[in-house]
């Protein structure tokens, strides 16, 4: 399958990598000069369970796509706040046919992506996979994962059986399911907990969890995105999200990691995609007239978070 | 007049200083061996506006006050965790007659006096003097400051006046007051934004009011505040709260200040008073039936910094 990845930084890479190891025709796209120098130079290098792989795969900035050249499958795997731009930019590389597909974390990416890609086209869905970048050109991953995915316009479930099924012969372990938009909530009451949560006090997942009000928080957080989605025709469990959640606190797997965000801000002094998770809820409870404070609170101080650390 | 001072830390010396030196019978209470062992040898060391002082006013633990000895006026310092212990050990300092003055930052504190004192004897009101700890023994200040008190209950409205004329005397300008519950929740609103807040984000109060979301917390904070203070009939004018809050951004006053909440949490690793700011509109909010989002959450965030900070 003629396949782009756009957005290649560590799990775009990830999944680049598979899909290229599994004979799919994959062009990587981003706009990092280091990266892109890099992968050009020495081959993408793969670190998966701590054994490294190099492959030569094609790397272009948007700019770069040849002319009439597509691709029948675009993943996006850009930070939230670059995909309006970034499918702005490969527009050339799409044609009435190909299919995107997004597993970001957050909420309502498909309204961003259907401003630029008929629906019957858009794939979406969320991946337990992880990854981070050790350098330019470096990619390292850990454990297994998964991804679920479904299509965004009813009658293309066939499509979306036959995209998970490209994704599992690369080892991606992918599945159709025909409620994502439960999946994709659920994964963002974590996001919505986990990330800013551990920014703000500068901590792992475990030493958040060990404190006494992590419960109580988490809570109230979950209790938000659940009212929110169940104007979405998405009925969370509370509950089950609350304990999905603290799942997080686990030392012996994840819990002694600092979630994405505390790496992007804390880390590596960029902007977070918080508008895209307590922020997104924060929007969608004021056009439902629900009340979201402790999103709403949250965002604000990661906000402030951002503007005194990049000021 | 016969003056005690409960928890004589940094500002407790302050006035003790001043009433000392205005010729009333000072004795100074405290529980840090440190601190009561470098006034014992070298004097109580007092710098204000840059100018140090020395006096020999005497210090003693709550276990050495001499039997049948019982002061006029007791004004309390501590931070307000200790008030109930520190209340209860120096009773023997007190009689029927002894007038027992709060000035403490926060809400609610004569909820706690009025355990071990008569209504008629308590005097409540706040400061806008200031002080820090420059080592045992040695307490400093800057700038001017001032006092308002009223009494607690009923009638004793002479009895408020006159132990203002002592401050005043003492130059600690004070001023009686017909509404102190207005003055001590305004000033509440200042602790309960910019004490939790720059606590949080590890920021100066002008740094943090340079966040695009400053103006929108601090809103959001004061209103709560405003609307459990309606319920005990003082009516805070939201507005002119929020402006006086952010008076603190000053840069060419306050601003560059760290309020005493991160002194003592992230500079001290030492718990913090905030069950008696946003925790009391907390509480207070759920016996009133009024919700207190970002006070709940705020109060909770310090609370695992704490856990975070002090395991």
């Amino acid at each position: 399958m003629k396949i782009a990845i756009a957005g290649s930084g560590a799990l775009g890479s990830r999944f680049g990598f598979a899909l290229h190891q599994a004979d799919n025709e994959v062009v990587l796209i981003d706009n990092w000069v280091d990266h892109i120098n890099a992968i050009r130079e020495h081959g993408l290098k793969m670190t998966i369970d701590n054994q490294t792989h190099n492959a030569a795969i094609p790397i272009i900035t948007p700019q770069e796509i040849p002319a009439n050249v597509t691709v029948e499958l675009l993943i996006v795997f850009t930070k939230a706040m670059q995909l309006d731009q970034m499918l702005q930019d490969v527009k050339p590389i799409m044609n009435d046919n190909t299919k995107v597909l997004c597993l970001l974390n957050g909420i309502g990416h498909e309204d961003i992506i259907a401003k630029h890609v008929s629906r019957k086209n858009i794939f979406i869905g969320n991946t337990m996979w992880t990854a981070n970048l050790v350098a330019p050109g470096h990619s390292e991953s850990f454990g297994a994962g998964s991804v679920n995915l479904q299509n965004l316009a009813p009658g293309e479930e066939n499509m979306a059986i036959a995209i998970a099924d490209v994704l599992t012969e690369a080892g991606l372990n992918a599945h159709f399911t025909e409620n994502v938009h439960n999946t994709i909530y659920l994964k963002a009451c974590v996001n919505g907990t986990m990330n800013g949560l551990c920014t703000l006090l500068d901590v792992n997942m475990a030493d958040f969890g060990a404190t006494k009000d992590a419960h109580d928080m988490v809570a109230s957080i979950v209790k938000e995105f659940a009212a929110v989605a169940a104007f979405e025709n998405v009925q969370l469990d509370v509950e089950e999200a609350i304990e999905f959640v603290e799942k997080c606190y686990d030392r012996t797997t994840i819990g002694e990691h600092f979630p994405s965000m505390h790496q992007d801000l804390i880390k590596n002094h960029r902007l977070t995609e918080i508008d895209y998770i307590n922020g997104a809820i924060s929007r969608k409870g004021r056009k439902y007239g629900v009340s979201t404070p402790y999103c709403d609170f949250l965002t604000q101080l990661i906000h402030a978070k951002e503007d005194i650390i990049l000021k």
